[in-house]
């Protein structure tokens, strides 16, 4: 059995897509940031590093958003939700790597840039900037990354739940969407699937 | 054949140790970060996000550190360079998605702040605060994660040269390594390895 810990409104929501997806069984644990349980002792010996997503499997815990989806979708082949061959592998891999390492923490720059600098005012700096870098960002993906309709082009992977995550941090982060014509059509055609709607009815649950 | 863009001391050193590691045949191309080559227009046609490393292969071009080693290890069964079970696969992707979206990015703020904040006070803020995260980032690792002797427990693989690369900014970044026992074994052990040794020349020529 896999249990997903989880907060609502994070990145942990891209895995909590990708199993509804794969058809898994599952269950999640929801974690109350308000209160700091990520930094519970209990969950910090899940996760030292105190964040979520965390997969806890019988064999172990797997942590950071690339590295569950991959295996998610390694681990229900019949749901075919990442390429086999290693050359596209290697792709979906680079984009979700990209979202997790650049768009992710450009994101985090505006609601916990004290991870980065102790000063306010330059927590207020950081923040001021997150419009421009992730508007840059997705200038990048929409432009240059993103196939259409999905990640990958003709088919639907594990990087796609991912994508729709950020997108959807756009309008938060003070950036008008419609200015990415394909992570809007992207963002639309996810919040269409029937797994994206029980992700969503589990966040709130 | 495989071409490696990369620059000297930057994270480019993880794929240019797997690359020699590997047995495969490539070539390198060599950016001088001075001269702004990362963003000249016949390098953003290869990789439109301006950095480093960036894999040319004959089917297209791979970024991002954690995708390019997992992709030479896959390309390279011979030299087992990765697990092929899904759950230690995930194991080795998460330690190297921690260092890809943490550790480094740590890192970068005391070099590369004006990313994430224009004014200049914010980004001295920023450079301050390096020691404190890179040493916390290698607490979990030293502490939590590494098992030693190598990433992964008994066996060698791809995350290896990426902690070596990571183990070898500590001093820049105003940190003595002595603090973190398993590490800096880690890194002794690493600097041996004819491959190493190698993708060190490469970087001088
Ligand atoms: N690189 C990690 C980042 C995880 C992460 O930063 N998660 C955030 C939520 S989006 C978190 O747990 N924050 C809690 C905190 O900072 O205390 C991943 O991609 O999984
Ligand atoms: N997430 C990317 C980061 C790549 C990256 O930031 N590389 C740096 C060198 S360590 C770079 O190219 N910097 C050039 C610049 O910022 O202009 C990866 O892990 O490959």
């Amino acid at each position: 059995m896999l249990t997903l810990y989880f907060a609502p409104r994070t990145c942990a929501l891209a895995s909590l897509i990708a199993l509804e997806e794969s058809g898994l069984l599952f269950t999640t644990k929801k974690l109350n940031f308000a209160e700091g349980e990520q930094r519970s002792p209990d969950y910090l010996a899940i996760n030292p590093k105190g964040r979520v997503p965390a997969l806890v499997t019988e064999r172990g815990v797997i942590t950071e958003t690339p590295a569950i989806l991959a295996y998610i979708a390694q681990i229900a082949p019949a749901a075919q939700l990442a390429p086999l061959d290693p050359f596209e592998f290697a792709r979906m891999q680079a984009f979700n790597n990209y979202l997790c390492s650049t768009v992710h923490v450009n994101h985090a720059h505006g609601r916990r840039g004290s991870r980065w600098a102790d000063d306010t005012a330059a927590q207020e700096a950081m923040k001021a900037k997150v419009p421009q870098t992730m508007a840059e960002a997705f200038e990048v993906i929409d432009h240059k990354m993103l196939e259409g309709p999905w990640v990958m082009g003709e088919y639907y992977s594990v990087a796609d739940p991912y994508l729709f995550v950020m997108t959807g941090w756009l309008r938060p982060d003070g950036v008008d969407p419609i200015h990415f014509k394909k992570s809007t059509a992207h963002y639309a055609q996810m919040i269409e699937r029937p797994a994206v709607q029980r992700a969503l009815e589990r966040e709130q649950a």
